[in-house]
C-alpha cells in the first residue's frame, strides 16, 4: 500500500513504521525500516500507541548482532515474506486509543513495555494493556524511556544483594557509565558512602567534580585502583569499615584491582565487561575473605523475581521525582511519527552510528 | 630438666614433646622439639591426653610458612624464652586422666580438638574438656585423626552450597585429591553423580578404574575439561541436566573450563589453588547463565555455622563405619610416646619431608 492511500485512511488506519531486521549482524547492514497498517480504533484489551521515545542500548546492538542470550522470536508479520523481529527494548509510548475492555488506560497516558523483547523501535503499536506499565507524568519523557534498563539496574544492584544500610561504602568500575552514574546518586539517596573507578583523562578535575556533585563519595582513577599504597588511602577513608559491595562493568586487572579494596565477606556484582576481559579473582580472596561473585542482568531479574521490575521503576521514578537522581545527558535524534519509512530509518541509523559518543534516543513528534 | 628426672617422675608426671615453632618459615628451618612436664593427675575440668596420630596437612604447612590467615598465637609457653606455637590442627588423642569435674569423658576415650590452633605435633597435652569431642571407636584410628579437614571439607561443599537431591550432578577438579576422593565417597552415598577432573598420567586407565571404584560416575582428564567438543560428551552422560556444583582446587584454565560446564544458576566453589593461578570466569557466565563464585574453608565454617563441625564429623563418622567411605591411602611415621625429644624431631621432619608423597601421619605409640 502506498503512504498516499495511507494519508486518505487516516480516520480508520495508522501507518506504523517499524525498524526490524530478518538476519542477525550489524546493525546498519541488517535493519530495514517497513510500514504496516494499525486500526485507529483498537478493539478489547487493546491499546494503541504513538511512540515518544526510545533509546539505543548497548544490549539492543547485541540483540540485533545475535550475540545476546535474550532474543525476540524472528517470525513472519507486517506483511513480510521471512521471518522478522524488530529492535529495541526500552521505550516511552503514549496512548492514542483504547479498546473497550481496558481499564487502566486511558488516551493520552503514558506507558512502558512490561517486559522485555517487545520491539520498542517503530512509530506506532498495537499491544495488549496487560503488556504495557502506566507511568505517571511526574518525570521527563527522557527520563521515562530510559528508566527500565540503566537506572534499574544500579538501584537493584545496590539493593538485592547486600543489605547496605546508611554509612554502608560500596566500590565500582565505569564510574561514568550511565549505570554508574545512576548508582552514584541512588547511594547517596540511600545513605551510602561509594568510590567510583573511573580512566584517567585530560580533565579528569571536571569528571570528578562533576560526579561528586551527582554525589560521589570518592573518585579514583584506574592507577590509583592498581596501586597497593593506594588501598591504605581507601581504609582512612573508610575508616577501617569494610566495604561490602563491587559493581563491575569493567572485568580484567581493573577488576581483579577493585575486588581486593572489599571487605570479609564482601559481593563483587558483574553486569559488564567493557575490557572485554574475564573476571579473575586470586584463590586467597574467595577462601579466607570469602568473597562471593555474582552476575546481574536486570532482564533476568523481570521473572526471576516477579514485581521487581513494578517495585524498582517506582523507586526509581520517586528519586527522579524528587530530584535526587538527575537526567542523564541524552543526544536526541528527532523524528516525525508520520514521517516517511526513510526519515525514520535515517534517525535510527543516525543514533546507532553515534552511540558510542552517548545516549542516543530517538524522539518522536 | 633431664630425662632421667622424668624417668624417675612418672608417679606424678609426664614429660610431654611439643613440636614448636618461634618465627615463621620453612618447617625445616623453624620447627624443634622441646619437653615440659605435665602433671599426670588433672584438675578440675582438665583431661591429660596422649596423642595416637596426628597427620601433616597443607595448610599446617603454610600456616608455619607464615602464610596462612589463621594462626595460633606466639606466646611464651612450654618454659621457652622466647614466644612461641605449636604446630598442626588435627590430630587424635586418648584420654589418660581426667579431673574431678569433667563429666563426658573418660580414661581411654578417643578425642579429636572441636577447634583450630589446637596444636596438635606433640606427643601429650592438657587441655579443658571443653576444647575436646569425643570420637566413637567405630573408625579406624587414622579415619578419626584426618576426620576434621579433607572429608569434612567435602561433606561441607557438597550439602552447604546447592540443595543437590539425588541424581544431580557435579563437577571438581583435583579429583585425585584426599578431598576429591572423599567427594567421590559422599557423592555416591548422597545419590549424586560426579565427573572428576584429574591429571593424564601414564597409568590414568588404572586411577580411573581406582575412582570409579570409589563411586566416581565419570573420570575426565584436563585435557578433556579443555575441549570445546567434549561439553557434548557430558551432556550426553547428564542427559542435559544441568551441573549445579563446581569443586575448585586448582584455579587457572582448568578452573575456567570446568566452569564452563556448570549449568544455569551453577555455583562454583574454591577451596584450593594447587596451580597458584587465579579463579578466573568469563563476564558472560556470571551476567547471562547467574554463575555464583564462592569459597570455602572449613576452619571459617567452625564460627560461622555453629555446630556444623559435630554435625559433619558424625554424618562422616557414619559413612565410615558403613563402609562408605573406605580409609585413604596414609603413610605411617611411627614413634613412642616416650621417645626422646630427637626421636620425636626426626618422625615429624620425615613425615614433612614426604608430604608431597601423600598423606603423612605421625603415629604415637
Amino acid at each position: 500500500m502506498s503512504r498516499s492511500f495511507s494519508s486518505s485512511a487516516v480516520a480508520n488506519s495508522i501507518r506504523a513504521k517499524v525498524m526490524l531486521y530478518s538476519q542477525y549482524g550489524q546493525p546498519d547492514q541488517v535493519l530495514r525500516c517497513v510500514s504496516h497498517e494499525l486500526p485507529s480504533s483498537p478493539k478489547g484489551k487493546e491499546v494503541l500507541l504513538q511512540t515518544i521515545a526510545c533509546p539505543i542500548n548497548p544490549s539492543d546492538i547485541n540483540q540485533i548482532q545475535g550475540v545476546y542470550p535474550s532474543r525476540p522470536e524472528l517470525k513472519v508479520q507486517y506483511g513480510q515474506s521471512e521471518p522478522v523481529a524488530v529492535g529495541g527494548n526500552e521505550g516511552l509510548f503514549k496512548v492514542l486509543a483504547v479498546g473497550d475492555q481496558v481499564s487502566g488506560l486511558k488516551e493520552g497516558d503514558w506507558v512502558i513495555p512490561s517486559n522485555v523483547n517487545f520491539g520498542t523501535w517503530r512509530s506506532h503499536v498495537l499491544s495488549e494493556e496487560s503488556a504495557l506499565m502506566k507511568m505517571e507524568k511526574t518525570i521527563s519523557a527522557n527520563q521515562a524511556a530510559t528508566i527500565a534498563v540503566n537506572p534499574s539496574s544500579a538501584y537493584q544492584m545496590l539493593t538485592l544483594f547486600e543489605e547496605l544500610k546508611p554509612g554502608d561504602w560500596f566500590i565500582q568500575n565505569g564510574g561514568n557509565s550511565q549505570v554508574g552514574r545512576s548508582a552514584i546518586q541512588i547511594g547517596k539517596k540511600l545513605g551510602l558512602n561509594s568510590i567510583s573507578i573511573v580512566r584517567n583523562r585530560d580533565n579528569l578535575k571536571e569528571l570528578v567534580d562533576e560526579l561528586t556533585a551527582l554525589g560521589a563519595t570518592k573518585v579514583i582513577t584506574e592507577e590509583e585502583n592498581a596501586s597497593k599504597e593506594f588501598g591504605k588511602t581507601i581504609a582512612e577513608w573508610t575508616n577501617g569499615k569494610p566495604i561490602k559491595l563491587a559493581l563491575n562493568c569493567v572485568g580484567g586487572d581493573n577488576c581483579t584491582n577493585m575486588v581486593r579494596k572489599l571487605g570479609q565477606d564482601g559481593t563483587l556484582v558483574t553486569y559488564g565487561g567493557m575490557s572485554m576481559k574475564p573476571v579473575t579473582i586470586p584463590t586467597t580472596l574467595f577462601i579466607f575473605k570469602n568473597i562471593t561473585a555474582k552476575g546481574f542482568w536486570v532482564s533476568a531479574n523481570i521473572k526471576r523475581i516477579p514485581g521487581s521490575r513494578e517495585n524498582t521503576i517506582k523507586a526509581v521514578q520517586k528519586m527522579m521525582e524528587d530530584g535526587d537522581l538527575v537526567d542523564v545527558k541524552m543526544y536526541e535524534n528527532p523524528v516525525s511519527a508520520d514521517a516517511s519509512e526513510e526519515e525514520v530509518y535515517q534517525a535510527f541509523q543516525k543514533a546507532l552510528a553515534n552511540s558510542n559518543k552517548g545516549k542516543q534516543l530517538v524522539v518522536f513528534s
